[in-house]
């Protein structure tokens, strides 16, 4: 059992309590959508991190909360909505005060950056684990989602990719001082949600999601929930400084966004173009399956 | 450093990012309110349960499911909020299929009783933990907050205390059979989160909580809150069958609500009066300071 058959069986076994009249899109998309008042909707989304699985359980505690907050927060940029209140569910081994100060610094720092509040949480003692439930809203009907890129449109990319799964290959996430990271570890500790892409995205994006497990990885994402097929010009891929080309095509955690556009989306990067979806792949690299570039082994 | 020193200085580090100028009500009450538009406000908070603090391990997964939704959603209850969606956030130590079919089973049974959605979630691996963020809505400013009580008030209960208490202090929670609870076992293991309240909550109560702490525990947070001070007549507390009056005073897990209110209250029991703060202790019941009661040894 996978993940994803995991949610699949989870989300059958709700039934009709995963959906509701005023729930425009639920289970399945970087956030849902909930349509809460005449004009408006909310969206939502709720991310976790675990020591050494989401960062390392060693890094200072100021950049652990910079990107919990920061992570959780991409999933409403992502749905090109504005970002409003956090709440955070901290589950802490012990109490050691000066550790939890600098948490909540970085969650400050990585709040204020957005304009979003914490304005609510909870503490429980236990194995460390970070919960953050993120919310946002958008004009009705706005939110973009998976679905919607058509055949002929463009694929965009909001910035450089590969920073932060360079910095993981290269084995430089540790040590760390907060006060003096390199470039690669910036991209990794300090990613920013791409809310000033909203208006953009909202105008003329028909698809979106946030680049969390990987550019194709992705991509693979959102070409099924459209039904389409994208393909990539390699060429064309903006990569990080200090990050090679599979790092920008297979590594995650830039949380920079990838959308669809019939336009020239301004603030992008025209990378590929959305086909009709006759091959095996949902995507391909310069018209091949990226199955041989290396994806499996990465 | 205690738990409420700690949220302190979380609450102090984060500074402006907790408040916001969309924010009612920030950290400090059951739940946070925020204003997303125009006539309606946005109720919101985030409860997290861990096997053995606050379930058994062993029960059931369906009972574990229905009582980890609906003791968050209690928090809404208690600020006469309507249930609207919540997320879950499930980090667990190996994918039994089973197990977690059982526990949506019972979140399912939890949303549908209170007509709330369960529209999104993650699942990571590690130590179990299950953080359910709750969400829903007032009319503007209808939010019943901790503070409001005034002199002269009385205090109202829900329903019969002590229930959960008791099947605590008995060792009834296990073994557990999900098809044959006792009605002690029920107590604990199916709360309701009484949303059938809001109504009267809204027109009426001027300060209310949920009883998750204990009757005594969770009126000293509302009469600090209020600067009030609250007496309690033993008499009129209602007690669970099977339950004796120190489990209704001392004991938690009930999710009944407390509060207060210048009028009798519908479908509430009059269980106390609202004074001036004058005395030492912030509670007393028949007149006199709960400490002697057993409070400190229960």
């Amino acid at each position: 059992v996978d993940e994803f058959e995991l949610i699949d069986a989870i989300v059958e076994a709700l039934g009709p309590a995963a959906g509701g009249a005023w729930i425009r899109t639920g289970p399945g998309d970087d956030a849902a959508v909930i349509e809460l008042s005449p004009g408006c909707d909310a969206v939502a989304s709720i991310d976790t991190l675990i020591p050494d699985v989401h960062f390392p359980a060693g890094a200072p505690a100021e950049l652990i909360g910079y990107r919990a907050l920061m992570v959780a927060l991409s999933d409403l940029a992502a749905m090109a909505a504005d970002p409003r209140y956090v709440l955070v569910s901290l589950t802490l081994p012990e109490v050691k005060p000066a550790w939890v100060h600098d948490l909540t610094c970085g969650m400050s720092a990585a709040a204020l950056r957005c304009g979003v509040s914490v304005c609510g949480g909870n503490i429980t003692r236990g194995p460390l684990n970070i919960a953050v439930s993120v919310h946002g809203q958008v004009p009705a009907g706005a939110a973009t989602l998976r679905s919607g890129a058509a055949v002929g449109e463009g694929v965009y990319v909001s910035g450089p990719l590969g920073g932060a799964a360079a910095a993981v290959r290269l084995a430089q996430l540790m040590p760390c001082d907060a006060e003096h990271l390199s470039a690669l570890q910036s991209a990794y500790y300090r990613p920013l949600a791409r809310f000033d892409c909203a208006g953009a995205m909202r105008d003329q994006a028909t698809a979106a999601l946030d680049i969390s497990d990987g550019l194709i990885a992705d991509l693979t994402h959102l070409a099924r929930a459209s039904n389409v097929s994208v393909d990539v010009n390699a060429s064309l891929v903006p990569v990080h400084a200090g990050a090679e080309l599979r790092d920008a095509l297979f590594g995650g955690d830039d949380y920079e966004i990838v959308c669809t556009s019939a336009h020239d989306l301004r603030g992008f990067t025209r990378i590929g173009q959305v086909h009709s979806c006759t091959g095996s792949a949902a995507v391909s690299v310069d018209g091949e399956g990226p199955e041989g570039s290396g994806y499996r082994h990465f």
